[in-house]
């Protein structure tokens, strides 16, 4: 049985806010503009997600002294090279839609035979100012030739689950946390979450 | 019950495999000359401890393809502002002896009142490409005047052990691992080890 307990969510993305909420019930995710009152923003601009998370997850606790979790993540793809990795939720600007940004990636796999792809997610979870914990995560597919579903965010809708013979957005999202990214990460990071409660005074 | 298991262990350090053996005894801890034939030596050019382990664990995974466990730690000083830090080991020059290590600290803090220091540990398990787990920890106590002790390694003779009322240096392995920044962040990573077994063709 695991204690209630509240954790900072670094991120404005309600969809991740939702998800982190199923899929730790017993915990109460504070998003920074409407729980905690501070205005967030961090720029992400770090070469890998475990940098990215860690300075988003830093930040906040910086800001309220809660102990903080962000989430990096992103899609690569064997034929793009890993691409758009890092930049999956800004491929092609900052201003598409979810459908225009993996419209643009199906263009760019247009011909291709290798539909490989992994979705990929970094978890961190900052304690204090020394001590932080982290996880990250891959699952496992293929790009569609066509969007299919209208569950999850992103690009659910072109990503095929082979264990599910679905579209990560044809699945419940108990079905999607058995087998996403996230869900893998966050169950890595589920037991050591109560290691939140206990305060070292380090600064 | 944990079933055994094998990690390669990116260190040159016999004090660190020693530890590591004694905190997981049902992990055989491979070292990379002894065990897997591979010549190791990695630069620690990272600016924090997390880039340090993360750089070491990688390295070696590259080079055996077995999950691979790095550590990097140090003794952060209040009074000088968190140095020695991720110079730790290198505090003074490559080549010195603990002892001429420790007694260099001790000089830098002569007539200091403020003796608060923190003992940082960051663990970084590789799993395959995409797939890490890391935890940073730390132990609280303050710097003695004089050294004390013969056990352990590295700066426990000058680091006073509040909780025990007695140096690093002077604490059983068993105590040590009760209260250490290694044992710390080995507890929270122990739960996570059999993630290693998981294989996820993501390259």
């Amino acid at each position: 049985m695991i204690k209630p307990m509240k954790i900072a969510l670094a991120t404005q993305n309600l969809h991740k806010h939702r998800e982190f909420s199923q899929m730790f019930p017993e915990i109460t995710f504070l998003l920074p503009d409407d729980h905690l009152g501070v205005a967030f923003h961090h720029e992400e601009t770090g070469s890998t997600y475990l940098e990215n998370a860690l300075g988003k997850a830093r930040a906040l606790y910086e800001l309220t002294g809660v102990p903080s979790l962000a989430d990096d993540s992103g899609l690569s793809v064997k034929a793009l090279e890993g691409a758009p990795g890092i930049m999956s939720a800004r491929y092609g600007g900052d201003s598409l839609s979810d459908q225009k940004r993996y419209s643009l990636l199906l263009s760019h796999l247009e011909g291709e035979t290798d539909r490989r792809a992994w979705f990929v997610c970094c978890l961190v979870l900052v304690l204090d100012p020394l001590r932080h914990i982290s996880v990250q995560e891959t699952s496992e597919g293929e790009i569609l030739l066509e969007p299919r579903g209208i569950q999850g965010f992103g690009y659910d809708p072109v990503f095929f689950v082979p264990s599910f013979g679905r579209s990560m957005a044809e699945l419940t999202p108990e079905e999607k946390h058995q087998v996403s990214h996230r869900g893998r990460a966050a169950r890595l990071l589920r037991p050591l979450m109560p290691a939140a409660e206990h305060k070292e005074d380090n600064r």
